[in-house]
């Protein structure tokens, strides 16, 4: 499976506006805003809810994690394989909320490959970046903590922060996807993030907490148009 | 919600035989050997496979695990409400392969009473289950780590761990259902459990890797009948 | 060895008034407040301070944490044997800000035990607390984080959460020490402490971070005395 | 501070071979070896031994591991400052037995340059070796974990590990310096690590454990001479 981008994932973190039925209902109105537009949208929903919403929709699903495992005595963990059959097509890997010990990244992006899954590296600044470009993820996208949930976009804000990271990423290896993400609110927010060189945005409040999430998301969507 | 007793709790860990649409079929041979017998069975099947066993059957789902958050910002995390949206009607808490700090614990038993969830807490020897039944779960569970797994049943090979576990437990709650684990394989390790003054068992690999699942469980059942 | 009760203990956490040579003369304050009352005062420098201190006082000496190992493989963690050929009394155990997995708990207090070591386990809450007595140890200390730092004493703002924890605690075990922490900052919140039943306090920015450490842990001292 | 190379650090982990007063007299063989043979070689004690190390000798001395923090509120954490004060020149970082967060490790190297320490991040295999390398310490340590303790040497046994993680390290980085360990307990084991292109060798048990380890550690020393 192959992403195309420019792309918007949209994380659905842990928010009860984007859990159980909830999740579905926002999956569907991403799918319309992608399907109206043709831009490319995913959405990164709770382990517990991708069975539903792969059911639900046709755009592409992601995991919010999964764990360096393989099948057997592991209670309590995100089994690849369990992500892969319910329909996922790719995983979050080291969110800054869900942060890994780098020899784990190194594991869940070889078993992401190994089963089909997508690997999406975050990272909370152009080094880290970097280092995890240097382990061969699909997408690496970049996040600076003190900026999530603010409203103040990383790429209006820090926009040295995002062109260090593609310099240095690009420079590890040119062919991977590079997201940012991080108080990505407005139209704008998105435009400039592809002009600073990016593949994409990775958004999760302004979407899943927005009044009418639909129009912003098909806001961003046209954002991502030439 | 309140579990008949005894009980056999049936963990499906991360097992590839207990994943995905074969959580489904290990569930369902689980409903039947509960509905012959009238015996309690619940199962534990993986985050993602919750959704589909609870649409497949009518006996108690749990979940293998919860963290210690309220809806918001904790990507990769499992929300109490995900969890009890999906239809499950418990959780197992710091399972040996799954531990937890001691205060996420109790956050965790008091998340699971205020969105009514039955709490399962593991414990590794007595002392451990006596500090687990000093925070107040419905259910406290021993599991000897170094007999999971073995086939070496803790109710044959370490009954004083079994009574020590019951007597100390008893003495700080009186009322907290006590199941005992770890290389439960045989009818007579459940029987045996029951005399110890255990109120059910939990068990995994000597179901979920059995070539009969349905056979063993429903052996397991009639075991727990007096 | 047996600790003198009513009892100060003072954590030295990572401030910089308190590392290295400054850890050093901070402990000699402490003796010299301990001798000049008769006050029983411990302290609990760093890691790598503790050699250093252990020369040069006579008061008790704790680590702030001792990792759940024997003797091996373990780089990078603390080993008992070796805050105890350092000369420690006792080691904190649990801080909110070094919380530990139940079973590690458990553990850990076994160690010290072997090893001749005392045992305080800390704990957030009532509910905790009577969890940590349940294992054993020779000292509880309760510490509500929220208060920790901010000079609102948890004997003034908190009563009851002392007094739950000194009931609670005593039922399980009748001679466990209990102390309470967190915002200690006046004498008097030294004194309600005591009146609320509890054995002693654990201490740490209201000494560290003071203009005269000595001043205030005199006064601490006194307010030890009946 | 430069240290010269080709270099042996000697790992004390937790042994008790090497705890306290033991932690001396090793440290103290360890010189002899160096100054008779003018080899480079640096000792990393366990924390609480640091300060009778750097007392006792005039070689190098690494601590085992550092936390992510600055001066404050982090009980039972190691503080960089207090590394550093009691007169340690660098640091091991992530090793197999104490793996960190990928952005922890890039927050401790940027701490241990801000105070002066030397940066030795391990790394398990070449592809987290040139990941570590991206993030710029002074050392990069590959060290296949499945290899630890077992006497079987990396550069024997896995040369091609060696070789790729020189080159993968090289190509991100062309300065680094590169050690590799686990196995190693022959002198060939350290002139075919050097052969292989790296610039020293990370030992434990086969110096700790040894009956003389001073015999050990000359020979080792006297296989990094051209």
């Amino acid at each position: 499976m192959k992403l195309k981008t420019p792309i918007i994932i949209v994380n659905f973190k842990t928010y009860s506006e984007a859990t159980g039925e909830k999740a579905v209902e926002l999956a569907k109105k991403a799918e319309i805003a992608s399907k109206e537009t043709g831009a490319s949208i995913a959405v990164a929903p709770q382990f517990v809810d991708i069975v539903r919403v792969v059911d639900a929709v046709e755009i592409p699903v992601f995991a919010q994690h999964i764990d360096p495992i393989k099948p057997g005595n592991s209670t309590g963990h995100v089994l690849t394989e369990s992500v892969k059959e319910a329909g996922a097509v790719g995983t979050l890997i080291n969110h800054s909320e869900r942060q890994l010990k780098l020899s784990d990244i190194d594991a869940i992006i070889t078993l992401a490959r190994e089963k089909g899954l997508i690997s999406c590296v975050c990272a909370n600044n152009p080094t880290v970046s970097a280092a995890a470009a240097a382990i061969g993820p699909d997408i690496v996208s970049i996040e600076p903590p003190e900026l999530i949930g603010t409203g103040i976009a990383v790429s209006k804000a820090q926009p040295q922060v995002v062109t260090n990271t593609v310099n240095l990423v690009r420079h590890i290896n040119s062919k991977i996807t590079i997201l940012c993400g991080a108080g990505i609110s407005q139209n704008e927010d998105v435009s400039v993030a592809l002009k600073l060189g990016t593949n994409g945005v990775l958004v999760a409040s302004s979407i899943v907490k927005a009044k009418d999430p639909y129009s912003i998301l098909r806001a961003f969507a046209d954002a991502t148009k030439p």
